[in-house]
C-alpha cells in the first residue's frame, strides 16, 4: 500500500529547519559532521512569515564570523540603545556607553532565510515540507527520524544523535516520557496584539512603553515599514480593531508631556501574540538533545526568544564535535546544566521585564507605584542601566 | 473634674520620640528652630527592646556629623560586604568594591539612644511615656496636639507645623481624612521568626539565605550576642519552638556542599515578625508632615525602614528651616513627592528583594528556578552586583 521507504543514515538528525536548527547545521558542517534537517514547514512560507528581530552581539558574530552572511551588517540597523517610557517619561538606555555592546534590528525570518541560503550554498541536506515526522529509540545508540518527504516517500534517518529544534509545540520534546522531564511553566494574563504598518518610523530605537493602560512596544522594521504591538488581552478578537483605534490605543499608551506622537499610516497585518514562560528539564534525554523553543520559550519582553536558541546552539555544536569527532562525550553529558543556566537567567530577565511592563486587570494599585519605583531605579543608576543594558544586549557566554 | 489644661506653643510639634521624630528635632535645634516631641512610650522600654540594624552610610552621616554621637563608629561595626547564599553556594557582594560604600550594624535601639541623649543634653523638649495623644486643626495654621504628660498633667501644644513621626499605628496618619489620602499596600504570606542567642558570629558578615526550605537571614549583634531570623507563617506560634528545633531549621536553610555550620547557643529572645509594604499618599495634608513609618512600611528584608525614615527627615529638615526661618514655603511644598521618590525606589527594592528570598507555599516550582536564575544574574555580573550594592547601602540623595 505505501511506498517503500527510503533509509538514510547520517550523524546528526535535526527535526526543524528553523534558525536553531540551520545554525547547527551549518556549524556542523564547517566541523565536517553531517546533519540532515527536517522541516514541516515549506522555506517561502517561513520566509514570508513577519517576525520581530532584536539579534544580542553573540548572535550578530555567529551570523557574520561563522561563514553564513554578512546582511545583518548591511540590511540590518545597529540599536546602541533602546528606550524605556514610564508615564510619558522617555528614558534612554546607552547600551554602548554603558556596556559596550550593540543589538541589531534584523527580522528572524531574514536570519532565516541567510542560515538556509548558506546551507543550500554549502549542499546541506535540509529536507522542507515534510508530513508525518516521528523520533523513534530516543535512548538507543541509533535514534531514528521517520517522515514523509515533500514528493511523498516515506523516509527514515538513523543518525548518532539527534536534535529537537522544531519550536514551542515540539514533537521530539513531546516524544521524551512525562516522567523523565519536568515541565516548568507559568502563563501571563495578558498577549500582545501586534501590528505591521506603512508609515514612517515614529523613532530611531525600540521604545517599551509602560502606562497606566497598559504596554507598548514602539519598534521599527524598515524606512517606510514599522513594527508595534500594545498589550492585550489573550483572547482579543483582531478584527474588532479598525486602525483608527489601533493608533488612538498604542499612542494613548505612550502620551506624555514631551507631545510625543506616533507616525500614522496604513496598517496591513494585525495578530494577536500569546506567550509564556516555559522550560523543559533536562534538555536531554538519552541521545536526543533539545535547543531554542522545543526546550525553553520566553514571554517576547526583552526579545531573548531567538538569542537564547542561538545560546544554546554555540553550547551544543562544540560538544557534538568533540563528541563525534574526538570521542569525547564531556561537552555533551554538561550540555543541558550549561545551557539552563543561561536560559534561567534570560528566563528570569524575561519575566522581569514582562512584569515591569505591563499592567494586569484589577491589580493592586500598588503595583504601578511600584513599577515607577523600579523604572526610577534602574534608570536613575548607571549601575541599574548597566544591569539592564548587560542583559538586554546578552550576558557574555560562560 | 480633669486638670486644668497647659497650654505650650512650640514652631514644630513631634509626635513620635523614635529615631525619626528624635533626629528631626535634633536637626531643627541645630538650626534654631524650636519643636516638641511627645512620645507615648518609656525611653528605658524603647531602649531596652531589641531592634535589628543596618545603617546605611547615609544614616551613619547623620548621626556622625550632625553633632549626635560618634558611638556608631566605635561600637557598630562597619560591613563591607553582605553574602547572598542560594542552594547553598554563598557568594559575596563587595560593597566597598562595587561602590566605595559600607553599612554599619548597629542597633537600631542604639541610635534611639544616641538620639535621647543627644536632645537631652542640648535641652530638647521631649515628652515621654504620654497618654490619650490627638492631632486636631490640621488644614489650620496653628495645628494642636493633646495629650496628657506622664504625671497626668493634661497638655496642649500649639504648634505651627505637625509631624507625624509615630511609627506604623500612626496616629496622625489616621487623623488624615480617607478621602485626602491613598492607601498603597501589600501583605506578605509569610513573616519572620527571630532570634536572640547567645552564641559567638558565625559569619563576620549578614548572610541572606535562600532555600527550598525558605529563608534565613544569618545576623549579628555582638562578639558574644547573634540576631537571626528564618522565614514563618504569620500565625507561628513561638512556644512551639524549642532551641534544638529552631536550630535545626536555621540550620537547614543554610545548609550546602560548603559545610557552614552555625554557631549554637542558648536562644533567650523568640519574636515573629509580621511585616508588609505600605505607602500613604501623599505624606502631607495641610500643616501634617508624615515622616517615617507613620508614612510607610517595607518588609525588613534589605534593611531600608530606618534609614527610610532617614532619608525623609533629610528632605524634611531643611524645608522646615526654610520655611520658618526664611519663609521660603517650596521645600515644603515639594517634600511628599521628593520623598516618596525615594520612597518608592526602596518600596521597590524591599519588595524584590523579599520575593527574591522567600518562598511560597504551594507556589509554581517555577519561581524558584527562576530565583536562581535571578540571584546567577545578581552575583554572575559586576553590574548587577553593583545594581543591589548601591541599592543596599542607599541610593545617593536627589
Amino acid at each position: 500500500m505505501s511506498a517503500a521507504r527510503t533509509v538514510l543514515t547520517t550523524r546528526v538528525g535535526i527535526v526543524g529547519g528553523g534558525p536553531a536548527g540551520l545554525m547547527l547545521s551549518h556549524l556542523l558542517a564547517r566541523a565536517g559532521i553531517e546533519s540532515v534537517v527536517v522541516e514541516k514547514r515549506d522555506k517561502d512560507a517561513i520566509h514570508a512569515t513577519h517576525r520581530a528581530g532584536i539579534l544580542e552581539a553573540g548572535t550578530v558574530r555567529m551570523l557574520t564570523e561563522e561563514g553564513v552572511d554578512g546582511r545583518v551588517l548591511t540590511e540590518g540597523h545597529e540599536h546602541e540603545g533602546t528606550v524605556l517610557r514610564f508615564r510619558g517619561h522617555s528614558h534612554r538606555i546607552d547600551f554602548q556607553e554603558l556596556v559596550g555592546e550593540s543589538v541589531w534590528l534584523y527580522p528572524q525570518n531574514e536570519v532565516f532565510w541567510d542560515l538556509a541560503a548558506a546551507r543550500e550554498r554549502d549542499g546541506g541536506d535540509v529536507r522542507w515540507s515534510v508530513t508525518d515526522t516521528e523520533v523513534l529509540d530516543l535512548e538507543s545508540d541509533t535514534p531514528r527520524i521517520r517522515f514523509t518527504d515533500a514528493d511523498g516517500t516515506p523516509v527514515e534517518i538513523r543518525c548518532e544523535v539527534l536534535v529537537g529544534a522544531d519550536g514551542s509545540q515540539s514533537i521530539c520534546r513531546r516524544a521524551i516520557p512525562r516522567e523523565a522531564r519536568t515541565d516548568h511553566f507559568i502563563e501571563y494574563p495578558f498577549a500582545w496584539f501586534g501590528i505591521l504598518t506603512e508609515a514612517p518610523p515614529s523613532a530611531p530605537e525600540l521604545i517599551y512603553a509602560n502606562s497606566d493602560h497598559g504596554f507598548a512596544l514602539i519598534s521599527q522594521r524598515s524606512d517606510t515599514v514599522q513594527r508595534m504591538y500594545f498589550q492585550c488581552d489573550p483572547d482579543e478578537d483582531v478584527e474588532a480593531w479598525d486602525d483608527e483605534r489601533i493608533w488612538d490605543e498604542l499612542q494613548r499608551r505612550v502620551d506624555g508631556p514631551d507631545g510625543f506622537r506616533l507616525e500614522r499610516g496604513p496598517i496591513f497585518d494585525k495578530t494577536v501574540l500569546k506567550f509564556r514562560s516555559y522550560v523543559c528539564e533536562p534538555l536531554r534525554h538519552g541521545n536526543l538533545f533539545l535547543v531554542g523553543d522545543a526546550g525553553h520559550t520566553v514571554p517576547p519582553t526583552g526579545a531573548k526568544g531567538l538569542n537564547l536558541a542561538f545560546c544554546d546552539v554555540r553550547v551544543l555544536a562544540p560538544a557534538l564535535v568533540a563528541a563525534l569527532r574526538d570521542g569525547d562525550d564531556s561537552g555533551l553529558a554538561a550540555y543541558s546544566a550549561t545551557a539552563l543556566e543561561r536560559v534561567w537567567k534570560a528566563q528570569n530577565f524575561s519575566y522581569w521585564a514582562t512584569n515591569l511592563m505591563h499592567v494586569r486587570r484589577d491589580e493592586n494599585p500598588f503595583e504601578q507605584k511600584r513599577r515607577y519605583g523600579e523604572f526610577a531605579a534602574v534608570t536613575g543608576s548607571v549601575h541599574g542601566s548597566a544591569y539592564f543594558a548587560e542583559s538586554y544586549t546578552g550576558w557574555p557566554d560562560a
